[in-house]
């Protein structure tokens, strides 16, 4: 035991972000102790509050401080196109591209019956709700192209079949600035496919 | 401003730890919604502690969370041996190391006129006072060889000549399993300088 105990105990907290290991996280809680102490206090309230305060939105399911997100509060986005997504880690990614006006639903995990994870157990009761009796309603769906993505997919699909719902996803293709040579082959694949024409 | 408040709080505290730069402050932050609040409020809890609790030594510097560190307050160590180190953190590397069993003294800083840092500025008086009177201490500088580690080290020897105290320094040489080509001119100049009869 090298460490005062106090020591050790932020050492052991550092340990469990992820990506940080105990060289870093002795680093990081070492640094603690050159701190202001209101920055640290600071620290130790945006940490409890980060946890207490934030939910569940009530409608599109991202996470928010308060009862409806953002962006379900704000009337300028339109409320027909609903984004899909697999968690709040996504919207943020879009977020920060600013360059979609619609909103966002979150499903919080994708369908996966071999984890015994079921259409019932992710947030897709409350999409339908959703955009139930509504009609021009575009479903964007943007999950990754995993089995588990694509199982979500066409699960959404399916069951909105008959709802006149326009369902479109992302493209494929190759991401940009990317050398060619270096590419997958089914990523190269789908960009074949999906080529459009210019001119 | 894409972030809930409570969110962007917290990865603005991430952000002032050494290293850690905005993609790693956000996953960072982001990991603490999934954390048990248990485990959050332990967290804040340490991060207080260990910057309140924390102290120096009052008689080599280190930091403890007692008045006098573990190791001063041991008496299975030997005392008379003092190992002169720049910062807390360098006792900790000794520790790691397990092999000494001396004592410590931290400088908490080099002498180095260009910053305006004197010998008065840092722990050596504290030092002096620990030494005086007493017969047999050796002390091992070990200190950085840069122009102000070896400028404190000069120092030390100066005003400790005639106290009849055994001054070392650590050894200077190839770090182990490191590639000879792969040195440096000064590290392998005093590799050689310093070599040593095996047979």
């Amino acid at each position: 035991m090298i460490y005062p105990n106090s020591l050790a105990d932020l050492i052991d907290c550092f340990k469990k972000l992820p990506g940080i290991g105990e060289k870093t996280a002795e680093r990081l809680a070492l640094s603690i102790i050159d701190f202001k102490k209101d920055d640290v206090d600071f620290f130790a309230n945006s940490l409890v509050n980060c946890r207490e305060k934030l939910q569940r939105c009530s409608i599109c399911g991202h996470i928010t401080d308060k009862e409806k997100c953002d962006i379900c509060s704000d009337e300028r986005r339109d409320s027909k196109t609903i984004c899909v997504l697999e968690d709040f880690k996504s919207v943020f990614a879009f977020e920060k591209v600013g360059n979609y006006h619609g909103v966002y639903h979150v499903l919080n995990g994708l369908i996966s019956p071999i984890d015994g994870i079921n259409p019932e157990d992710i947030n897709i009761a409350s999409l339908i709700k959703r955009i139930e009796g509504k009609s021009g309603i575009e479903l964007i769906i943007a999950l990754k192209s995993t089995v588990e993505g694509e199982a979500t997919s066409l699960y959404l699909q399916r069951i909105l079949e008959d709802k006149g719902v326009t369902i479109s996803r992302l493209s494929y293709g190759i991401p940009m600035g990317t050398e060619i040579d270096y590419l997958d082959e089914m990523t190269l694949d789908r960009a074949l496919e999906d080529r459009k024409v210019i001119s």
